[in-house]
């Protein structure tokens, strides 16, 4: 029996009918059972695409991509994910559109969602933004299907926005599976998602806000760490203590690295701006206060410059668990020596992990092929079975 | 029987042998059946689609999209088209192309076209120019397959050129149609297609003549208004008086926005610039004299705001059949109090007619996708019965 | 029996075992026969082609193309031939993309790379860095394949290096072997790759390099002429040599245009960049050294402004064989009177040539294709002789 067979045999177990149709805003949304899927859809399409059968769902079909910001890693993860079922891109790039004419979201949503099947958005940039901006895209879009306007209703796949960074913390995790050999092994693991410094300025908090959001679902022990003034949204950290609580793993705070370090199994060392600076900026953009702004970024450069001792060295590697926890990056980083003077890791660590990091960062095209899949396909499984004994990819 | 079936059969009686390898430049080259043609095969594709039926016509091909100009609706609509049929886009960005060297058009228009079935071209700027730009680039194509340098020879959608907006005025007829329940109710109906005040300057004049010259040929009490000195090209006033006579409408011209809006069961008040000032425009954009044309776009602007009251307001649309004409616009708007102090439409009016709107640019991608598939299916009646018949898009 | 059906039968009679899973760098690293595969499979794919038969080789799957410099045939070329074998191209625009932030090319490698199953490069622009970047690329990608991060072993088709530019070379190449009715008729057919001024400055040698290296291997008497200080690089020269050893060739270099003109069955006049002032250049721009690069541009134009005599005029053309030598240009070029005053050709020359001109352009997508299809099919025999009998592109 294929690994493929025997994941859909695992899918038939759960309750996952709500998936049909729905949007992937936040992890915590979704229910332990509907992350399941995630991951078990996830390792199939890989298992698929490795025995070369076909796994389109769809004959021809659209996937809308936005990127309101520059974005690599997520354009091609979404990219491959579409082309992987069947779906072309169509990039919204508002520089080339017309948008900038005072047009609303409701009718840029509708106008580009004529024959979409999903959208992907990212819009990290501005704390309060970026979630507002994808409700208000995919309620339009609702609304569109509901008037008659459009023929079927696009699904959403959230490419990161301000609060949640979905499809990078759901490939981050079952990257954590696999290594770790199965979702039993991770109970009572130590994960460290710790603040590191970085010379640039305001990267957003949706990836440690995903991660304490997500890993507290699976027994683990979820520690957070960063300097004074770097807390995260409130209504997240209150997510992680609930699921914590719900699942028997913990969730807690300490103010220095190393102990968030001491004898982790998973460390994730990454920066990002304080969220009270980050809630002040977009006020400051909200009013057009460009002076505010540059004042703002020469205040958080140098509250950043006085923490460059948060820095993933080979010294605070060694507190970790034998030395050798895994180490997690959403990539790209800033590594000391070689992109930058001082960063977020030391050269060395970062080297001796590129690749575990790549095959982290491998299973996001997957993670998003299976929200797509498990938004659009109503029987799953069938569909599974059905591309298990199908017709190849390619074909000679 | 299905709704494809019987405009399948619809189609199985017009005269549209013609169409099969002819490009689509402006309305008044086509005959009745031609429209009639597009018209029955766009809702056709509509019906296919709701019902999940795959409409490729194309295993593997290119649709290759030239816009001269940023457009968000008309690129999504050209990409849905294609994506429809089964054909991959591909964009000629000039920017990113060797083009500007001195490139001719005769050069470019083959170097793209080695694999391409279909080519969309927006040009629309400069009057006298876009038309010229579409013929002069399908002439070379025309060449390059008798020369046997392509092989097989694409056809052209006018995406919007100088002169005529087919897609557009196609797509916003459809929607009339629809509107009315049938072509045959339009008899008599009165739309009135006027000037509306923008705080913006030379928008073309593409949608008003395309307007006139199509909505001409269906019996219908065609009215265009506009202030003094922002007529449109005189030869297609002609065209559209000739087509009223043949078709037993009328088109006539009046002074105000009022008796325009008079008992109108239709309105469609929009921007545009004067066409002597864009042929004044294009004289000074080839003789590269820039002050020129600063002092021409202050004059223009000058111009317009002498106008600020021809807008689509609450008080306007009372004067419409009952106070609720089916209000037209080809979008984006100019919304009072939305996206400009003074604007084309009052943020009211614009608001209560959202539905529609967005149902009128709904038909875009199947008017283009309909205008392609006439051009290249020899058969279009078999090919819709197959596809009602045939397999299923989303496949799972 | 079909075109394709005698290319197939010829292609089973060669050595090409090696080809599958193979990069395509530079046409001196593959066998005569080697080169004979991808000629002949480029001509099936044309006649498939020519007869409406799919020539898809894959269900679904990426063509990744990433353009260091500005390209509209080469990008179009490589979208048509991914899209003839059933691949959807994804273009890493660096601008769009993160990798300005100090990311190794080992990573970027890595991230575009999840389900490519070809990747196009150009990088042409700087002499000893064009290649090197393809290279660590493409290792990149192996040990990526290796290391368990990549499913599969996407593989290169060089789109244009400082050292090679295949895709041109062979496609010019196959068009000098259908113009003289086979390769058998080259056996001592003179060819010119001559130098001709240009007002622009730095165009790369890949092409003058390329021609020499792979012209040499049919027999043709193969003549280089530039003025004094535009050498290309030694070692080509040196593959040149023995290239016209091994075949009954020859090799020489002339100093005159009119020299490798006289009597001449083949001319390529073409605008090139001296190979050690590129040198020069690479290591101001490694060096950042802006007014270095300024003062280099300077004397550059300068000593291009001392050899305007080289041209192809109609008087050097009268020099060649019956004044009617096959013109050959990689275009766009630079015309005397059309795109510059002084260039590289007559218009009038330039004109008449205009058909074989751009059919030379149009074998370039079908080499791209048949360099994709010999790296990813593993019985190119089988798969033409199943396209030969197998279905329809157009549907209808």
């Amino acid at each position: 029996m294929s690994k493929t067979i025997e994941l859909a045999q695992h899918l038939e177990k759960l309750h996952i009918n709500n998936m049909y149709k729905s949007d992937f805003y936040w992890t915590w949304d979704k229910t332990d059972e509907e992350l399941d899927a995630i991951f078990s859809v996830a390792d199939a399409l890989r298992d698929l695409r490795e025995r070369n059968k076909s796994t389109r769902i769809f004959d021809s079909g659209l996937g809308i991509s936005i990127f309101r910001d520059n974005s690599t890693r997520t354009r091609f993860s979404f990219a491959s994910a579409c082309n992987l079922l069947g779906l072309a891109v169509q990039d919204l790039d508002e520089k080339k559109s017309q948008i900038a004419h005072g047009e609303t979201v409701r009718e840029t949503a509708n106008m580009v969602s004529f024959m979409a099947d999903v959208i992907g958005i990212r819009d990290d940039m501005f704390i309060g933004e970026g979630h507002k901006y994808q409700k208000t895209f995919m309620d339009a879009v609702k609304e569109g299907y509901r008037d008659g306007i459009l023929e079927q209703q696009p699904t959403l796949v959230n490419l990161q926005c301000d609060v949640d960074h979905p499809t990078q913390c759901m490939a981050d995790m079952l990257h954590i599976i696999h290594h770790f050999g199965g979702v039993e092994n991770l109970k009572g693991k130590k994960i460290a998602m710790t603040w590191a410094y970085s010379p640039s300025y305001g990267k957003p908090l949706s990836v440690p806000q995903g991660v304490i959001g997500l890993m507290t679902r699976f027994g683990m022990d979820v520690v957070l760490a960063h300097p004074e003034g770097y807390g995260v949204m409130p209504e997240i950290e209150t997510i992680a203590q609930k699921n914590a609580q719900a699942t028997g793993g913990s969730y807690r705070k300490v103010s220095t690295m190393e102990e968030a370090f001491d004898g982790a199994d998973i460390v994730y060392p990454k920066s990002w701006a304080p969220f009270a600076a980050m809630e002040e900026r977009t006020k400051l953009y909200q009013a057009g206060d460009q002076a505010g702004i540059n004042a703002l970024e020469q205040r958080l450069l140098a509250q950043n410059a006085q923490h460059k001792d948060w820095t993933c060295s080979e010294a605070m590697m060694r507190r970790t668990r034998n030395g050798s926890a895994l180490y997690l990056h959403c990539l790209p980083a800033d590594i000391t020596g070689l992109s930058c003077p001082e960063g977020e890791v030391d050269n060395s660590v970062f080297d001796r992990y590129l690749v575990p990091l790549y095959k982290q960062a491998s299973y996001k095209p997957y993670i998003i092929a299976a929200m797509i899949m498990m938004s659009k396909v109503k029987d799953p499984v069938g569909a599974l079975m059905s591309m298990d004994s199908g017709s190849k990819r390619k074909i000679f």
